[in-house]
Parts: C-alpha cells; structure tokens; sequence
C-alpha cells in the first residue's frame, strides 16, 4: 500500500506540472522520458537519430550512477525514408494520409499509378487467383478493433506483416492497407513488413483509418477507385546500430543477473514517446529504486535495445554476444499505460517468490493473470538462449494502438501518474527478484 | 417534446448503422454530409473540387424538390496550395507537422531557414522593437483553451489572422504559429491570414500543438533553435466560385423570406465535414421538414455559400446580388455538436415570436440566451443590407475546434445522433418563423 499512496502522492505533485509537461525534479523516469523525446527526437533503426540517442543515453546512464555502461554496436538493414505521398485520381482526386511500411519497395519520383483492387481481410486477398493483381493496387482493409491487452495486433498485424508479399506474389504493382490502429485521426500507422522467400518487394504505405474508411464507402458504392502511390523510401544495407547496456552491481556478483530491457530507437513519425522512450524510463527508474536503500544481493542489468523496429536486431545482438548467467528477464514495450496484470514464466520450485511478487502487487490492484510471460522483442533471444524465468507486467493497451507508429506517439500522450505507477510496480518486483537468494528458474 | 422523441428513436436507428458512417436510407441530412465529403471530397475556395461541389449541390437540391435552383458565380482572390514543409534544424533535426496559412508569403522549393524567435504571445511580439526580426522567423505560440461557446476563437484567432503581417513589420522573413486549436494531435490547423494595408506578405504557417510543445520546450531550455520553412502555395487573382441557391417557394411569395445559410467551400487538409457540409445537411433537412406537412406561408431559402474560408466571398456576393425582401436569417456553421442554447436579435414587436420558438425548444433541454444573435459569414451581409431579425442555434463546440481547419475534419467524425438533434431544433425554428403572418424585423 505504501507505494500505492507514494505514487499517489507523486500523481498529485506532477499533475501540478502536467499542462507543460514537466515533472518536479529528480523524477528519473520522465527526465529520461522528457530527453529522449525532446533532446533526441525520433530514432530510427540505423539513423544518425539513432547514434545520438546512444550518446545520450550512455551519459544520462553514467550520471544516473550506472556500471560498465556500454555500447555495443551491430549493422543492421535498414529502411530510410523518403517522399511518401497517395493520392486518389478516381473517381476524384484526393490525397490520402499515407505512410510507407518499413522495408517497402521504392516507387519513382512521380509515383506509380494503377486500379485499386478492394479486399475486405487478408483471407480475402489470399483467395485471390494468382496473377489477378497484375498491374494493380491491392487496398487491404479489416479494422483493428480495441483490446486492453493488446491481443488484435497479432492477427491485424499479419495484414501489415504479410499483405505486402501476398500481394507481390499476385503480381500487385503496390499495396496500400488500412493503418493496424484503433484510433480516428488522419495519421497513418507505419511499422515493418517483410518480403521474404523471394517474394519480390512492391512499394507498400499504410493509410489512416479515416482514409481507409473513405476509400471503403467509394469501394461500396462500386465506382472504380484509381491510386497514384509515392513511396521513395529504400532498403538499406549495413547501417550503424546498438544496443546500450548497463549496470547496477549486485552484493553477490557470482549469481545470475536480473535482465530488465527496453527499446531505445523509434519509429520516425512521432518521437517515440511511448514506443518506447516510456518503457526505457520506466526499467531504469525502478531499477535504481530497488536500490534505493543499499545495494541489490543480484546484479540488475538495464537493456536499451537498438534497432528494435525493424524485427528486434538489438535483442538478437545482446544474445549472441553474452554468455554470462542470466537468471530473470522483463521488458517494458507497451507504452505507459498502468500496470493491471502481472504474469509469470517460472519454475515450479520458484512458486513461492512468484506468491511474493503478486502479493506485492495486490495492494496496487493489480491482479495475478493465469497466462504465460514472454518478456518482449528486446529480451525473449536472451530467455530463449538461458532458458530464463520471465515476470510480465501487462499495461493497459486500450488506447496503445491509437498511438503506435503514427506522427502522434509524443511526449504529451504520457500521463505522468500512469508513468509512476508502472515505476512503482516495476520497483516491487525488482526489489523482490533481484534480492532473491535462491535459484530461479524457467518451467522446464 | 415529439420531436425529442422522434430524434431519439432516429438516433437509436442510426446509431445501430454508425460503425460504417452509414444512416438510413431517406436520411436527408446525413445524405448531403456523405455525400459532399464521400463523393465530392476537399473543397478549397476557387478550385475545380469546389466547382464539382457546385455541380453536385445543384443536382441535389433540384432531387430534393427545391425551386429556383441557381448558381451565382463571382471571382475571388484565392490561395492555391503548394508543398508545405517545416523541420528544425537545430537543436536537433526534426521533421514538424505544418500547414500554410491561406494567402501566405511563398517560399523558394528549397524553403527558407533562418533563427527562431519565440513569443509567447500576440502581445509579446508586438511589443518587440522594430527591426527585431530581420531575416529571422518568429515563433508565435499561445495555446487555445476549450470553451462550449467557441468563444475563444475571437482573441485566440489572431495570432493567426494578424500574428504573421505583424511579425513581417518588424522585418521577419517568415512566421510559424501554433495551431489554433484545442486537439493535441499533429494535425495542423490551417486558417486564412490577412497582410493588408501595405504589410509584405511573408511565408506564414501553423504547426500541431505538440509540435508547438515541442518548441516550447526547447525554448525554454534556452538552446537556440533554427529552422527550415516550405511553404510555396501561392496567392492567386480571379479564381472562379459562386453561391448554390436554392428556394422552398411558400404560400404568400409577397412575404419577406426566411434565409437560411451554411457555406459549401472547406479548406483542403479534411473534407469539410463539420466545417460546413454538416451545416447545408442541417439547413436542408430541417427546410424540407419545414414543409412537410404542405408549403409554409413564407419562402425558405437556402443559400450553400461558396468561399467562406478565405473571407467570406459567398455571403458578401449574395447580399451584393439580391434586393427581394427579406425578414429573418440563420446560420448554421459551427459543425455537428448538439444546440444548446437559442438566442434572438429581433424588434420588441416580435418578443412572442421569440417567446414561442423559445417555448418549443425547451422541451429538447435548449436554453434561451441572453445575448445577441449575429447569424454568420454567410449571412451577416444581408443581415446587414436589409436589417433583418436573427435567430441563433448555438451547438456545443466543446470539440469542434479539436477538428476545425485539420484534416481530421472528416465524416466519421460526426454523430448521427447529434446531427439529428440539429435538424429536429431548426425543424421547429423553421416551422415557426415561416408561418409567421405578421411583421418580422430586427431591432432598430
């Protein structure tokens, strides 16, 4: 309860500040939140954004009182972005809010233009026959609905995912979906897709719900819809990348680390506030927390992973690389929303400190969920290589897909009493976790 | 209270059809919103889109059974939009969402880029000495508070109709403001700008008001920011528009007649859902209504005004053209939200005349104000002319200037509960003043 009514407390001073978005000072969590967004700026994968976030972010991890903070540099393919721009040319002209999809092929300067074949779902484009797209558009549509755990973004993301190259394969000339996003502004979702298995790569954008909706009703009313379609963006190989890595020395130096990750680049549109600038400040905060009064028994190990965006690069990275023991491992990727529901993935023998971990939380309402952890993008290369225990603590993502990916992911979106209670929660669990004596391990 | 009820009953109708923006079929009002911002689309003062609107509306109101369908066309000073572009580049390099204001300076294709000066106020830049700005770009920021009324797009409202020709006195090369507007979505609202009296026009845009926290922040961080301004839309003489007018003869056609207005233009980012199709659906609908039960003693006219955003071009056409008798005007151009409050400007004589629409919109829990009626853009010209009596509808506007001059003013935007409950409160104003057999006038 305690830290119920701090966070409480500590709601009450920052809402006082809220309207400028400032926070009282020496509040870790929105000063990393409040740099990153406002001192960096957007971090795409591979950017030169992203080589000054790394640079900030070491010194901020430094002064923060952080050991061997390193950076720890890979290569990754990358997407760079150029001219996104469509347009309708039937039956009237008018100029969608469009985005390209990461890793999207690469239309000439003036475009590519064609008739736009309408799909309901991707079931709908999969029962297409082949060669039925030659020379055309395919519009994706299927609106995402709201999840407050984010479960639509799986089966809606395969549009995103895996449209684009379904689409090649028909012989599409270019794809244009619906955004994968709950909300009704003119601001269209980007994110990665993929052309793998030598599916050719066609230029492939993301428009806003409300666009998606407009080109539904023309679909609806059976007049031909025509598309011009400017995605000039390209695939990039070898750009510079990183992960930054740091830590907070444990009494015991010899037992497994607790491995707390996040996410330190961004997509380009907004300034990646709660994608995923929010979960970096959350880890790093809690994790000085569980130290507030001396010295962990174990080492926690902050993770802010690079190049995320692009199908997880920083994750792979830091597996491949460390080979010292890991014991637990939890990310924050989920943007700011409170904490509801803690799951875990942990060894029968290790019942007990779950018990702990969730009477902890109890008071803070959060409740124990009967599924399975999985920890993250950031981190799940690492569970999978040490077979680590994993402690979920699940947000509420009712207005997360509103945000995600779009111009509007910025630092006014974070309500700073729903920041301090994930550092709260996550400040419980740490201090349980990393001062545990025993063994911990993943169900076998 | 048969009409609350029947608004209810429609609402429960409609809300059953609003996950697909669709309404019943017959649905007047929500048939002319649809269908100008599904079928027509942007309608931009002066461009071929409002000229396709015009076509389109002249169709419309002759299917609907109107009388004496007539464009009037006239010429106007219009702004045609070119590539609008801002990005900081210093601190931190940082793309912003930005949109010309109408009748802005034009800058070369590579843009301008100079020092940002920032003024938290219209007062603070105009207390800044003479020469101050040379070859810099002021920053003008000030943010607009929410209000039923809309009361504070008055004094809000200049920082952009006279914010840039003030900046450009002091020798500024450019001027950026933040939106006025209520939304913190990075949708710019755009809006029409005035350089009279000799002013030199100079490049002048608006950014979404977290780009605007943005640079406030920055600002009061005391870096020094810099900035690249694109903005080559260009201001154009002698564009072609014109009024849709369009009458329900009445009964006695030697009785003054009812004016009814909204206005058909929009500005291009949406497509001019509440700003105004709702507002033609609203008058229409409510119009035919008016008659539904047989002709009505006096005529209503309404007038779908052509170039409102840039000045009011439509409004000041009609009055300039029209010499009949007129005896009461309204206007309805505050988008969608439900009416609220009713306000009159009308002779003593006429105090039961505007006791009894009083009388009857209580029951749909509108209130009866205390101010004036003033009408509109598009009718004030003639209110003006022929001094005539006003009755005001005043819609809650809590949100509508989340929406105004972005490109989120788009139909899902609307409630088709709250759109109905418009039609039904003119249906009653209408029913009464166009069966008014006595002398209607304003106040002398």
């Amino acid at each position: 309860m305690r830290n119920t009514l701090r966070a409480v407390a500590l709601s009450a001073l920052i809402a006082a500040h809220a309207a400028h978005a400032q926070a009282p000072e020496g509040d870790v969590a929105w000063s990393i939140l409040a740099g990153l967004t406002s001192e960096v700026g957007p971090r795409m994968p591979g950017s030169e954004a992203e080589a000054r976030a790394r640079v900030w972010a070491e010194a901020r991890l430094k002064a923060l009182g952080f050991s061997n903070v390193t950076v720890e540099p890979f290569a990754i393919r990358g997407y760079v972005r150029g001219r996104d721009e469509a347009s309708l040319t039937a039956p009237f002209p008018f100029k969608l809010a469009v985005t390209a999809l990461g890793y999207s092929g690469t239309t000439p300067e003036k475009g590519i233009e064609g008739e736009v074949v309408y799909f309901a779902t991707l079931d709908a484009l999969k029962a297409a026959p082949a060669g039925s797209l030659i020379g055309k558009i395919a519009f994706i549509d299927h609106a995402m609905k709201r999840a407050q755990d984010g479960s639509g973004y799986g089966p809606y993301g395969q549009v995103r995912r895996a449209g684009p190259a379904i689409a090649s394969g028909k012989g599409a000339i270019g794809v244009v979906i619906r955004s994968i996003g709950t909300d009704s502004h003119r601001n269209p979702h980007t994110g990665g897709t993929t052309f793998a298995d030598g599916a050719k790569p066609i230029p492939a954008g993301a428009v806003s719900n409300p666009d998606a909706d407009l080109i539904a009703r023309i679909a609806r009313s059976g007049k031909p819809i025509r598309l011009n379609l400017t995605l000039t963006g390209k695939t990039t190989e070898g750009l510079p990348s990183g992960n930054v890595v740091a830590d907070l020395p444990g009494r015991d130096p010899s037992l497994p680390l607790i491995l707390v990750g996040c996410h330190l680049d961004s997509w380009d549109l907004g300034t990646g506030a709660i994608d995923d600038a929010a979960g970096c400040a959350i880890i790093t905060a809690a994790a000085l927390n569980a130290q507030a009064s001396g010295k962990a028994l174990r080492t926690i190990r902050v993770l802010w992973a690079g190049s995320e965006e692009l199908g997880g690069f920083g994750g792979k990275a830091y597996a491949a690389k460390h080979a010292e023991p890991h014991a637990l491992a939890m990310e924050s990727d989920f943007g700011a929303g409170q904490v509801w529901r803690v799951n875990f993935t942990i060894g029968d023998a290790n019942k007990p400190l779950a018990d702990r971990i969730a009477t902890a939380l109890s008071p803070m309402g959060i409740v124990r969920g009967s599924g399975k952890a999985n920890g993250g993008t950031d981190v799940e290369p690492m569970i999978e290589k040490q077979k680590l225990a994993v402690v979920d603590l699940d947000q509420d993502g009712t207005h997360y897909f509103d945000l995600h990916h779009t111009p509007d992911d910025t630092l006014d979106k974070v309500d700073p009493a729903d920041l301090a209670q994930n550092v709260a929660a996550w400040t419980e669990v740490l201090k349980i976790v990393a001062n545990e004596a025993g063994p911990i391990a993943a169900a076998p």
